[in-house]
């Protein structure tokens, strides 16, 4: 190993520890409450020796979350291309999207409400949003009193079935294909499927 | 009716006005490519004026945000409220929940990518997003050509899945009862049946 190739690595280790280090406090305390001296802080560096491996906070929170994508697609690929069943794959595919979503890096960059709005406004939002949960949850435990929802847990399936909805602004075009209506359709399919409800139980 | 509640009616049709308009041009454009200038002109309203009926930015993002919750809210409490039954009002609830999340003021405050980061790193965000529905998407396809998953739409269908655990982050907590592996079984067992893959064709 030349001397140089040496010095890269160190360079890399250290941007690579600098990065999970943010990623745990922006994943604690939301990235607006963590501040570039209090990454350096905790890494016993001057700000200045930070800003020789990181341009910015915006740029820890971009490699964070390109890290956390090229992870995802690099799981997928390899899934993907492996001798396994259609079916074997898809749940080898889950379980690696979930184990990803559940890092720091993700939790880091994907905790919109810590970016999205001024602090003083946040309660109000968070408020509002138990108050969505608690009507999709008081909806699914009526199904499962009627004996016509049945799943494994049926508070990660509210988050599910929550989720499926709440993604919808990240692709929706209202230049696209189908109208509201027929996505409205395949979502009342996906999601009523996904609580175990019986094709003929279903409302016409 | 009194004088000033002639004034307070004029005023609240104003500023639903002003709001109505920003949140067109922010689901077109992005949160951070629309100025208040280019508000108050689509308004032929002065910058001043404008003033007068919001704060900020920031506040206009906030009071699109709330509305949209209050009327996810309300249309929950409506549907719960009602004498249907407990399918027939999860279904409402869907439907209510897709419409809400195709309208203006959600694709205005939702489309993260828009605030999340500086503009030039935004293609390389981007390009990675679109390998991973690549990625998904060809699973699924691989599901279909086996003949084990049906459903009314697929891409639709791998829009819901990956909603699922793409809202993950929102919500998961590392201190909660479930571990990582349990969440990821009750998501696999949510999409398998969302996809119709039925119970005896699901890996063990």
């Amino acid at each position: 190993m030349t001397e140089i190739s040496y010095r890269q690595q160190r360079y890399n280790d250290k941007q690579k520890q600098i990065l999970e280090n943010a990623a745990k406090l922006f994943a604690q305390k939301g990235f607006g409450q963590v501040s570039l001296e209090e990454i350096a802080s905790k890494l016993q560096l001057s700000k200045a020796s930070l800003y020789h491996y990181i341009k910015s906070k915006d740029d820890i929170l971009f490699q964070l979350h390109m890290e956390a994508m090229t992870q995802a697609v690099d799981a997928l690929e390899k899934v993907l291309a492996s001798g396994d069943s259609a079916l074997e794959k898809l749940k080898k595919a889950i379980r690696n999207l979930v184990v990803i979503a559940t890092r720091d890096e993700v939790l880091a960059s994907y905790r919109m409400e810590t970016r999205f709005l001024p602090k003083k406004m946040r309660p109000q939002v968070m408020e509002k949003r138990d108050q969505i949960l608690d009507c999709v949850q008081r909806l699914i435990k009526e199904g499962m009193e009627a004996g016509l929802i049945h799943c494994k847990d049926w508070r990660i399936s509210a988050f599910a079935a929550l989720g499926t909805m709440n993604w919808i602004p990240m692709w929706y075009s209202p230049s696209g294909q189908l109208s509201v209506d027929e996505i409205a359709g395949v979502m009342e399919e996906f999601i009523f499927r996904g609580f175990g409800i019986t094709a003929d139980a279903m409302p016409a």
